[in-house]
């Protein structure tokens, strides 16, 4: 409710014009880090060499956000829902329909997406692998064919799209059918494949279950010879969930420009436009300067610094930060009107994992006013005039930076 | 509703397990202060002498905590529940109930709970003393065990405890009855008792003010010999709250270590386990130490501060600070996993009273991350990790950084 009042005022205040520049949002996903003993008291962002960031640093506003909420720790989803401008506790998207869309799926509403997993099963039906020992992606896409060939479970049609390795999706369509659904995936060996049983008591989700059951009858006869992929299993089964489309939303035309399935996702989910794949981060900043005329609004994601927080690599996140740091030139050629450079959640190299604590951001603008700090680091952006503020609102402050609200009330 | 949207978030996050080790809050009542040319723009945090918080705070986050909103200044209820984790806007309790409950009274919904002083009352019934001369508690055993010898009011039981000095507490229980009701306290000299009339509509308010209406009719005739203690005043009239229990909440076995009847009441009022009192503070870490095994979450609680405060006295301040210091090493001695270190409020020596300024917070645990602040104050605080925050979010900050949370989302 709150966030709809809100929003309701924000979009009372929207100025009608588009942007005299550009609004760039840079993610250097994961980016957030702590100080603890075993890092030198130092994070990588400290550790890193930053030339030009530090030039960026000393003109402008930091600060630090809360994905979500204190000490709630978010997966990528919600991170990137929060930075778009969604509260990420009312706007939520199961993974299956963010892999589907990921994987260039051209969601519907009414449609039912899960992300799988080939996996083994023993003769008497318990999972003994649940990634099928990693099969290769040539083996994926003779099983993928297998089951797309089913075609459709009753009125309901089956999409099947092979991803990398043991992974791929399925989307149900058409039918009358709703998410979300438990998975069917144990989430560990020992155990055997769950059925599939609507938690709600809509209509439309049971009858969900039945699809996915039947397609569960029809797929297992058809993987029986393929160990080690004889079997599959199903996650985060949801439905395209009514979000209101980033444009529509913020009066903005805007872009991505990310490598991931994930992102990919996220960003179509909420209607920006997915620029071509490039492989490195200044072909990336490349592809920013090349549609620069067509968008107001560009999302730059960069994924390597989440990696190297998750497998606990220091100096591989200071590399990849000093990467951003030396191609950082390229996308200053055209200067934003507005950059904002942030993550989507904190990767702390010593907990291997994503976690809760509030990631350092950096706005710069004409108008942002400098807070006299020297880097972007953790401890300077803890002196930033943006404070601690939970990241739906750093488009409202990148928005207003160039421009676009009015001034509210006599 | 917020409050309850947000709680279910959490609820969903928490992780089965208990923590791996143990979660300390420790409350140094009202230590925030503010820096004013009356104490040489000195705080006592700042004044005191802490070689081991001030070890503590270069490996620790800190931040502010505003206890209930921006310039409102809390009861230590409020102060307290928002601590515990419960938003203190929403949940409430009256002065009676706490009362109650903190001189050990096992309080029952459907009871009633009043505060009360003996008081002196003129041939007119005009209050002269609104404490009775501050009589001594063996007088005060007497007339409560006249009192309690009224047994009952129609069908509710009247139960007496007495208190220090002139204070004591009535709990009504049975009858359908139920709080809150206005005080017959008229809170200055020179009035009369007020009469006590239900504010709501409700049968079961407006029964109890029979009730207590009823007790004043039979209590007053036996006091009227009992010069200066010859009438009474009673003050916080309510029922006991239904306040979700705080082990059903978090799941954490929780202990409270405390020594004023308040705040042990405001535990009780939660379902956390008080502990013996115990006289001194390294006696209350000592028995943190004793009863580690035991529990999840301990509550220590410390009063001298805000005593101090209270008096205007900046030496005896930071008196108590030192001593919280020189013990310190004792609850080390089982280092906690998570320890946090703040105020219910601030206590400025220069208001002598509560105030609304954030209380400063130090927040410690293997994986806070280090802030690279040198001490525990106002000022260093102030540039911590954590911002400024509602002190409702404390509970979730601990929980976060003793691995309670998974992941919210995909």
């Amino acid at each position: 409710m709150k966030t709809v009042e809100e929003e309701t005022l924000y979009r009372s205040l929207r100025l009608p014009h588009r942007p005299e520049g550009k609004l760039v949002l840079l993610v250097l996903d994961g980016v957030g880090d702590i100080a603890t003993a075993a890092t030198g008291y130092r994070t990588p962002l400290e550790a890193a060499v930053t030339p030009n960031l530090d030039e960026l640093a000393q003109t402008s506003a930091m600060g630090r956000m809360t994905p979500v909420l204190p000490g709630i720790t978010p997966g990528s989803g919600p991170g990137h829902l929060g930075l778009f401008g969604y509260d990420p506790a009312v706007f939520r998207a199961d993974r299956g329909v963010i892999e589907a869309l990921g994987l260039g799926m051209d969601l519907k509403l009414g449609d039912v997406a899960a992300r799988a997993n080939f996996c083994t099963v023993n003769a008497e039906g318990i999972v003994t692998d649940r990634r099928a020992g990693r099969i290769d992606s040539r083996l994926n896409r003779v099983l993928c064919e297998k089951l797309g060939a089913i075609g459709r479970i009753g009125e309901t049609r089956i999409i099947v799209r092979r991803g990398r390795s043991h992974r791929f999706v399925v989307v149900f369509r058409g039918g009358g059918i709703a998410g979300p659904l438990p998975d069917s995936d144990p989430h560990r060996t020992g155990l055997p494949i769950r059925p599939i049983i609507a938690e709600s008591r809509e209509e439309s989700a049971k009858r969900a279950a039945e699809v996915i059951a039947g397609f569960y009858r029809r797929a297992m006869p058809l993987l029986s010879e393929d160990l080690p992929a004889n079997a599959f299993l199903l996650r985060g089964i949801g439905s395209l969930p009514r979000i209101p489309g980033f444009e529509e939303r913020f009066q903005l035309g805007a872009a991505a420009i990310a490598v991931y399935p994930m992102y990919r996702g996220l960003a179509q989910l909420i209607g920006m436009r997915n620029l071509e794949r490039a492989r490195e981060i200044p072909q990336q900043f490349q592809q920013y300067l090349d549609e620069f005329q067509h968008f107001d609004y560009f999302f730059i994601h960069v994924k390597g610094t989440d990696m190297a927080g998750e497998d606990g690599d220091f100096d591989g996140k200071v590399a990849v930060i000093e990467a951003v740091d030396h191609a950082l030139p390229i996308l200053l050629q055209k200067r934003p009107l507005v950059l904002a450079i942030t993550g989507d959640h904190s990767t702390p190299v010593a907990l291997k994992s994503h976690s809760w604590h509030p990631q350092p951001v950096l706005l710069n603008s004409p108008v942002c006013g400098s807070d006299k700090l020297s880097r972007f680091t953790e401890t300077c952006a803890n002196r930033g005039s943006l404070g601690v503020f939970q990241s739906q609102y750093l488009i409202r402050l990148m928005m207003a930076n160039a421009g676009l609200y009015g001034k509210f009330g006599p």
